[in-house]
This record gives structure tokens, C-alpha cells and sequence, in this order.
């Protein structure tokens, strides 16, 4: 048993999970205090540390060229920072009244406890595996790891046919959907809700809908997959739903992820109704003053909707580790919450969204007046510029803005920035309508669109209120 | 005499100048009040109405084609939407007491009054023209109106040289300088200040100097123009300044424009110390309940430093004109001031800002942190992944933002709108740092370069209080 603690009288900091919040936390704990003052030991049952996950379906594209590029800091790194990080070793178990975590070598599988003082549980999510015939089959990819990244380039180096079938159209069915194209495959993307991008609501999805189709890819919405079926060798051959197959050579699941949170459950720890951990403020974990988590195992709360929320995503897992290192490094910092903004792209059609969805906002007792507007990205007469449809809420009475869907091309995603920033400061539309954003001809009309939509959804506010 | 008024009952609201501010307020009372309730006159001395003067260095420089494409709205739009709109009639004279204007038609020379129930002025800026011997010289142009930029044209086609002077590198010296590249001009910029771009700090002003001088553009700073010389034909030959004489087939002067406020000086109106007139935030000119006034001849307030400053730009001009026509219209809008924010372009460096430099922060008694960081517009894997600095000034103590400059390409320049927002909402840097903005590879690294700076600008707040 590894007792080390006590015995040359420094604090011990154990983090389970080597990705982005862990090792995050770690860097910034080592920042504020010295290896002298603080050993900090990071358990890690993969091979990798601090890799980027959204970047995945980028190098499955072709885009970026090598998979260590997506690598931020390697081990070596790592360890050169005085942090005893532990590969291929999976924590089994959390025991919170000793304050310990068991801990296994997955190779020779051996197990030990190490005691903690602080403890950083940041262990991710794991990716959602529908429990369909055929799931496992060679040739069905999920695209969560580096490894499953490797092991999706292969088969389709490997692979004669050229028909991809995507199961799932969020974030990542959209992305590897490009990324399939990129590879020169005839991509299907089979998706269970009424349109793609569930993120947003079904009149915005509708837009990235026909995009998609006029990238040449075929949509099938309103479908539930029954089967996935493979052939005499055992290899994928195609996937099926209630009413038709469709022919697949490659089968990426892009059905979205859950939180890894079953130590978590067996420790007695407190999870949301999402199945993430709840934390403080601080990303303490609620109750327990030495035990922090972060990353895509925790829930965040939404500021708009007032409600947590599990929002699995890479700049929110580095901004918990920052946090988290800083108050278990002796600092102070907290993270108030998420907005929901995302970003996302389909070769050259951006999409983003922040804030609530219209059933988001009926969801939580909102009532909102809801406008659509058509502008351009640039000023009309200028070259490049491309059209954008904004979508804008407002609550009922207050005006306050409560959420934006953009999409369009260039210089659309990121416009969605004004209005993440607005929801954090709780401006209403009305004020948003003065808002001095940037203007000249190559970069705005001198209205900004989100300026267009909130002149809009202002009037739209005021004209509910009947004549001011 | 006109005397309508009285005649058949019906308002009449006075328009002087048929650009941004003054058609946009006569266009937005005319959607509120019908040609039976509000008779709208405007008076325009030129020939064309609400064309975008902004961009004009795009067609002087071939990427906008034809000079209608500037033309927002034509004479004949705004009269079929019942605006007796007066072209080529130059206003002389307000007599606030008899609310009437004088006007003079400018080819006949013929002088009448209109009377008026309600005014609006909107006259624009003049052009600074530099009182040099030589100012007037066939090829030397300014860039203000249409006519400015078809003068400008025909001189480029028809002069065999291929040598072009820019004296000033504010934001017209530098588009003009990037046209004129575009034209196949060899290009001098000629200026005054230390470095470029005096709306940036120094430092910031640098980087432009060196991207510029990449561009092939010869930079003059610290250079003060002392005569334009001209040849036996009397056309320019070169610019002459203390040290040294700068050969020109064509030169621009692009040093600024000052608010064209004679009338309202001549009227006994209120003016600021920058020349610009003085209003509330209904943009009501103070002290007088029934005269308006936007665009470029007002000062506005800038929300950070709390004083009034002169920011001639369309972006503000058509919300003005929107506040404007809505307040005289019998409907109620305010403009509550701007943040200082512009962007602007040569070839494919982007230039932003928004906020206070350190000049203006010391100016109106404010101590701040200053800090300046280094990122990409991407995700550094992300194929165009571009260098971007941000510098990024935050208030002593308190840790408020007070402004921001970024210099980088693609992608850098709309950035500013997030401090843009920041700076409205009286945000903290450190409050900034948990942003929930816009991620995704092609779109940011995983901390925007935004945050990167609020993060070290909030580090350095608190490290200049000391431990906390």
C-alpha cells in the first residue's frame, strides 16, 4: 500500500483522468504550488493525456495531418512539470471516509490504494453505444479517442466500398459526415429527430438540412436505427431502420456521449438528473470540501435557463481544470456557469447557437417572442458576402435576450460571441440594439445581423406590449 | 415663401443632409406617421442620397465594381416612399426662433425658407484639408463623397505614373493605401505620428507599421507634410515635408474629417469641444425639444471614459437616424452612447479596437493594467490557424475592462465585439475569463484569444494588489 502521505509531510493532490479538466488542474496547481509543497499524482487509463477530442473528426478528414497534433501536452510533459501522471492505470475506486482511490495497472492488472488530501475527479464521458445487433462489428466506429480515431482511419484506408452511413446528426455526426466527404465517401447520415442539429430549434435545423443535402449528403430524419447488419464475414454491410437499410462500408456513431460517473455513483457522491456530477461555485463537489470535479463528468449550470445542464465540450473541461487547480493550488476562482454557446461547421455552412432553444424556454416557464432575420456577412455590396439567418429570442415583457441561432457562411459562428457575452450580462434586446460592434464593409452591413435580429425582436417585444 | 405649414394641418418635419443620419431619420418617421399626418422635406446639397461613404476606398480600389453599389437608397426610393427629398439645394440658414431653414438652390442660386415643426440636422463632416500650398493641385483627391472617389478614378486611368502619396494612416489612409495597391499604384503613406493607425497605442501601431511595409507599402512616420509640389502643368509631382520630398503622380488625403457644423455654430446651437453638436440621448439637440441631430456632426458619449467624443462612422450615423425618426415620428428610441469600437483592413491584415488606449484611459484619471498576448484565430492544429495579439487594458483595482486592440488576419478583427459587449455591460476581466464563447477547431483555440488576454490582465490585477 502506498502510504506516502504523512511521511515527508506534503499535501498529496490525486486527479483520476489524464484529458483536458484533469491535467488542466494539475498545471495550474503545480503553477501556484511546488512539487516541495504539493506532490500531485494524475491517474490515467488511456495512453494519451490533453488531447483534443473536437479535433478529432479533423484528422479523420484530413485536415490535420497527424494525430500528435491534437496531442496539447504529452506525458513527458507532464512529468518534466513534476506531476507523477499514471498511464494505463485505471482508479476502480473512490473511498471517500479514507480518502483514497484504488487504482489498477491495466496491463498486469495489479491494484493498489493511494491516499489524497485533495482529490480531482475529471473522468470524462463515455461515448453512447446504442445496444443494437451489430453494434460491435468491424466496421462501426465511435470517434471518442485518439485510438478510436486511428482505428476509423484504417478502416476506411482499408476498406474498398465507398458508402458511410452516420448515425446521429449533432455535433459530431455533422463534423465526421465532412470528414467522410473529405475521404471521398458517399456519406448517409441517419438521424432520430426531425432535423439535424437538435441543438437548435427545427426551422434553424431545417437551413443546415438543405445544406447538407446540397453537399451532397443524404439526410434521413425521423429515424430510429433497429440493427446494424453484417454480412458473412462479419463486417458491417449496412444499417437498418424501422423502414428501409441503408448500404454502409463504414458505420461512425455520432450519437453523443454520457458522463463517466460510475465511481462517482459507487463513492455516494452527489449526481444531477443528467447523470453528472454537481459542484459548487468553486467545481467542489457539492458537500465534500477536498473533492473537486470538472470536465465532461460534471453538469454546469445554465445562466439563462437557471437549470443544470450537461454540456460536454473541451472549453469548458479547460476553464474547470483552471479553476479547479487554482482553489485545490491554494488560489481562488470559480466558474459561474455556461450560457450554451457552441459552434459547429458542415465544410463551408457554419452553425452556432447559445442561449435556450423555444423548448428550452417553455421548458423552464419562459414565455418569448421568437424572430428570424436574413442578413449578409459582409456589407451587401462587397465581395464575399454571404447570407446568414439569425434567429433571436427575447422573454415576453422584460425583453430580456435569451437565446441567438446563427446560420450561415463565413463569419457566421463566431457572431454568436455578441450574444453569449449579452446573455451572461442579461441585456435585453432593446439595449442590444445599441450595442457599438464592429463595422466596415469587408467585415459587417452597418447594421451587424445580430443588430438586424435585435431590432426585431425589440419591436416584436414592444408590439406585444401594445402601443408604448 | 413656402408656407405650407398651417395650410392643411399636417406636420412638417425638416431634414438637412440626404446621407446616413438624415434619411434614415426621415425614413423611419415616415414608417411611423403616415404622408397625411407628417410632411417629411429634406434638403440634400449633392446629388445622391444614403450612399455608404465607407465604402468607397473598395471601389476606388476595383473590388466594388460600380459606384451604385454604394447607393443604399436613390432620390426616387425615398420620394416613392412620400419624402419630398430636395437635391442639389444647399440649407444656408436655421432660424431656430421663426423655425424655418433657408435654402439655396445650388445651380439656380435661387434662396427661399421652409418653414418647419420639427428638425432634423444632419450635415455631415468636412474633409480636413490641409491648408499646404499645393492642396488644390489636379491629383490631389480626397475621398469623402462619390464625387471624390469618381474624380479620384478617372485620375488613376488617366495618369501614365504609377507612384501614389497617402498622406494620413488612420483608417481611410490605410484602406486607401491597400486600393491603391490594388490599382498597381507603387503606394507612400505619409504620416504625422509616431506609427499607424493612431487609434491604436503605439505598440499596437507597430505591428500595422511592419504588416504594412510587408505589403510592399513605403511607411513615413514622425513626417508632417510641408507642401505638395506641382509640376510646370500644375499638376502634383510629389509631397514635400521637412525632410524630404515624396514623388506622386496621384495623392490621397486621407487626414480625417471634422464635424460640418457652421450652421448650427451660425445658429447659436450648443457645440462640443471636438465641433460636434451637442445632444440627450434622444438624440434631441440640448435645449432645443423639437431639433434633432446625428451622424457625422455630433459628438457622442463614450460609455468607458464618460466623456463626449467625436466618432464619425455609418454604423452610428443609421442609428441615429433610427433614433431620430423614431423620436420624431412620436415613438420613443435612445442612443446611449458608444465604446469606441472600429474595425478595418489592409489586404489581409485585420485592425480592431474598441474601448480606451492607455493615452485616453491617463487622460480622463483612470490607472489600469495593460496586457498583450499572442494566439490564433484557430485552433493551433486547425489548417489557417493565423497569429492574432490582443492587448487588452483593465482599471486598477476594480479589474473593469476599459479597452481593446487586436492586430492579426483572418478572424481578428470581429473579435473586438465580445469586449465591445464586455465594455457596455461594465464587465471585469476577470468575470470575462469564464465567457462562454463560441469553440470549435476552425474556430477558435480552445481559449479564445479573448479570454487568453482577460486571463492575464485578471492575473495581473490581482498581482498588482498583492497576494490575496
Amino acid at each position: 500500500m502506498n502510504m506516502r502521505q504523512g511521511r515527508d509531510g506534503r499535501e498529496r493532490l490525486v486527479v483520476i483522468g489524464g484529458d483536458a479538466a484533469g491535467m488542466s488542474a494539475a498545471s495550474q496547481a503545480r503553477r501556484l504550488r511546488s512539487p516541495e509543497e504539493l506532490e500531485i499524482v494524475a491517474f490515467e487509463r488511456g495512453h494519451f493525456t490533453s488531447f483534443s477530442a473536437c479535433g478529432i473528426p479533423y484528422w479523420v478528414g484530413g485536415e490535420v495531418p497527424e494525430r500528435d497534433d491534437l496531442i496539447a501536452r504529452t506525458p513527458g510533459e507532464h512529468r518534466a512539470r513534476g506531476i507523477d501522471l499514471r498511464l494505463r492505470t485505471e482508479v476502480t475506486e473512490i473511498d471517500v471516509a479514507g480518502q483514497r482511490v484504488r487504482a489498477r495497472d491495466v496491463d498486469s492488472g495489479a491494484e493498489s490504494w493511494t491516499p489524497y488530501d485533495k482529490l480531482v475527479i475529471a473522468t470524462g464521458a463515455r461515448p453512447v453505444r446504442p445496444d443494437l445487433p451489430g453494434a460491435d462489428a468491424p466496421g462501426v466506429h465511435g470517434v471518442q479517442t485518439l485510438d478510436d480515431g486511428q482505428a476509423l482511419l484504417d478502416t476506411l484506408a482499408g476498406t474498398p466500398g465507398r458508402r458511410a452511413v452516420v448515425v446521429g446528426a449533432g455535433y459530431i455526426g455533422v463534423e465526421m459526415a465532412e470528414a467522410l466527404i473529405h475521404r471521398g465517401f458517399a456519406v448517409t447520415v441517419v438521424n432520430r429527430g426531425r432535423e439535424p442539429m437538435s441543438t437548435l430549434d427545427p426551422d434553424m435545423g431545417r437551413m443546415v438540412h438543405r445544406a447538407m443535402e446540397g453537399l451532397g449528403i443524404t439526410m434521413v430524419n425521423d429515424a430510429e436505427v433497429t440493427e446494424i447488419l453484417t454480412g458473412a464475414d462479419g463486417r458491417v454491410r449496412a444499417v437498418a431502420t424501422e423502414d428501409a437499410a441503408y448500404p454502409a462500408d463504414v458505420v461512425v456513431l455520432g450519437i453523443g456521449v454520457r458522463p463517466e460517473t460510475a465511481l462517482a455513483r459507487a463513492a455516494g457522491l452527489p449526481l444531477g438528473t443528467h447523470g453528472g456530477l454537481l459542484t459548487d461555485l468553486a467545481m467542489r463537489v457539492r458537500g465534500h470540501g477536498n473533492i473537486w470535479a470538472g470536465g465532461d463528468c460534471v453538469e454546469v449550470l445554465n445562466l439563462v435557463s437557471g437549470q443544470e445542464q450537461y454540456v460536454p465540450l473541451g472549453t469548458h473541461a479547460n476553464k474547470h481544470g483552471q479553476v479547479i487547480g487554482s482553489n485545490a493550488g491554494g488560489g481562488y476562482a470559480t466558474f459561474p456557469g455556461v450560457v450554451g454557446t457552441a459552434v459547429s461547421k458542415v465544410c463551408d455552412l457554419e452553425i452556432a447557437r447559445t442561449g435556450l432553444r423555444e423548448k428550452d424556454a417553455r421548458r423552464v416557464g419562459l414565455r418569448f417572442e421568437a424572430v428570424t432575420i436574413e442578413s449578409t456577412s459582409r456589407a451587401g455590396y462587397y465581395p464575399g458576402a454571404a447570407p446568414m439567418t439569425v434567429k433571436m429570442l427575447a422573454e415576453s415583457r422584460t425583453g430580456r435576450l435569451l437565446g441567438v441561432q446563427i446560420v450561415g457562411r463565413e463569419g457566421a459562428a463566431k457572431r454568436v460571441d455578441v450574444a453569449a457575452v449579452a446573455l451572461t450580462a442579461r441585456m435585453t434586446v432593446e439595449q442590444m440594439t445599441a450595442l457599438d460592434l464592429g463595422y466596415a464593409p469587408p467585415f459587417s452591413p452597418v447594421w451587424d445581423p445580430v443588430l438586424v435580429a435585435a431590432r426585431k425582436a425589440a419591436a416584436r417585444v414592444r408590439g406585444a406590449q401594445g402601443p408604448s
